[in-house]
């Protein structure tokens, strides 16, 4: 049985994980940790969870949490990982993204256990992209333009102390945009669908929408899970992988799929406090790296993935997910 | 009068701005933060102390704090700035570097009144840099490779959300070693002057030094702290400027100096346990940037520093400072 924890485990990420590696022919033995108490039902036996309510940032119970559990694999998936919220919180957006990492290794270091940390960071960190630099390869300098993404670039900084001062095994990633089922109204592809739904059923009116002209690179959520299973059984220690598609698509492009798809067909409205004091026009990156070393390939359309959303809130409704 | 915030204002740099600003023409309202009470004798009426122990640590506190003085100038000394105990503890050396930065630049923005801060960052934000890049210009990108440095390049990065994010306030510095009397001897050149003096008095019998190879730029602490006040008055906001001397010499060079000061030749002990898991084998600044820009210029040779230090730690004797 293999040992890994998961933090940020209740996320939209885990939920896709558990599911991944509930297909796997691995046993394993889930530790997860999560900010609330929950309960997830896995309905499978080669899978053992255990949940944990507990709070990141303190690191006085983390360490004897370590401790007990002293898994062979960490991934961490909690992150409070809004570009918007990280405008209107900064210091919770730090202290959320980088604090919680530092104390999660600083306690793996303390007690000095075999153990493979899976850090995710975020295209964020690549900021505003000069063109010729398109598709953004690993080697490109980072510029982060919002509150999150100097959170991402201080944790990668820090994933790099902890690997070659202390001699830690981290492997590091930066994940583009991903998108998927469950994911929360928060995040645009997300809150589109929602939106195209409630429309369609007569619960609302008006798409609202921000600045639809940027152009992101979108994945999966179950492609990215089985990238970050991948990294952690191939990826390099120290070094950092984009996890991404390779195609960059503009969010008006993406609408207008979900219309085609949703077979609708009406306007938006631009409202322009969701758009951002500073934004990356074009984010599309590169995933060279990663199918090189590790064999990863994206098996998922964006209709493929776009198509499972829209179905997904047409059978949430309206309620806020 | 002027109204100033200094943060760490019980500290070595502090000590000595205090100094500079009794000298100058100006009248200041200084509030001076500290982490414990204390008290620090000010013989000018020019210059109004008012001390204050809190936690930057601690947002709740300094929120209502600055509301109620609402300085024009913050200079924020506070720091944890050694490099060496950055390695032992690594989490509090980021939370008293990066995180007291961000609570107290969030506190400035939610209050929203004018105020024009300083954040003081360091060389090693550059890290290892290759020989073609000496002197080191502002612009060779970091490479950090301490905890120290890598929180120092967080709250650069931070700094530059505040001020292009949220159109806030904030000259930045990359600020080269610094020396002169009254530094703790958890310094290199202040350990070093400590131990010559005990020696030569018969305290201690042998000098431990670690790498002493190492090549630094060492600027004394009172043209530091007039390069300072140069770019509160001067600097562009959002910019970041090197304070150094523009001239390197290794701890050996630096140690053979202050031996034929202090009139003494002995040996020395590499003491294993003071090298560092990673090092700058030199660093060496360009002072071009603030000299242009700001006017300013060095004024005391590194002998001048070294004969002061050697004479402060004559006169403290042996007791730890």
């Amino acid at each position: 049985m293999k040992k890994i924890l998961i933090t940020g485990v209740m996320g939209f990420v885990s939920r896709h994980l558990i599911d991944h590696l509930s297909a796997t022919e691995e046993c394993y033995e889930i530790t997860g940790l999560c900010r609330h108490p929950g309960k997830i039902d896995v309905d499978n036996k080669k899978i053992k969870l255990n949940l944990v309510a507990t709070d990141l940032n303190d690191r006085e119970k983390i360490l004897p949490l370590l401790d007990k559990v002293r898994p062979e694999q960490v991934i961490h998936l909690a992150s409070e990982s809004s570009v918007a919220h990280s405008w209107h919180t900064p210091v919770e957006s730090f202290q959320n993204n980088t604090n919680i990492f530092l104390n999660l290794v600083e306690s793996v270091r303390n007690l000095n256990f075999p153990c493979r940390i899976l850090s995710i960071g975020s295209s964020e960190e690549y900021g505003v992209v000069d063109a010729s630099n398109i598709p953004i390869s690993e080697n490109t300098p980072f510029n982060p333009v919002s509150p999150y993404a100097v959170a991402r670039v201080s944790q990668e900084l820090l994933s790099k102390i902890y690997v070659n001062g202390y001699g830690m095994d981290i492997v590091m990633t930066r994940s583009f945009n991903h998108i998927g089922p469950g994911q929360k109204d928060d995040f645009v592809v997300s809150s589109f669908a929602k939106q195209i739904m409630n429309i369609r059923k007569g619960k609302a009116s008006v798409l609202e929408v921000g600045n639809i002209d940027i152009v992101r690179d979108f994945l999966d959520v179950r492609d990215v899970v089985k990238a970050y299973m991948l990294l952690l059984e191939k990826g390099k220690s120290g070094e950092m992988y984009n996890v991404c598609s390779g195609a960059g698509y503009s969010l008006k492009e993406v609408l207008d799929k979900m219309m085609l798809i949703a077979d609708v067909d009406f306007g938006y409205h631009i409202n322009k406090e969701l758009i951002r004091p500073a934004d990356n026009p074009v984010i599309i990156g590169s995933n060279k790296k990663i199918k090189e070393e590790c064999g990863w390939q994206p098996l998922i359309s964006l209709s493929g993935s776009l198509e499972d959303i829209l179905a997904y809130w047409d059978k949430e409704g309206g309620g806020s997910a």
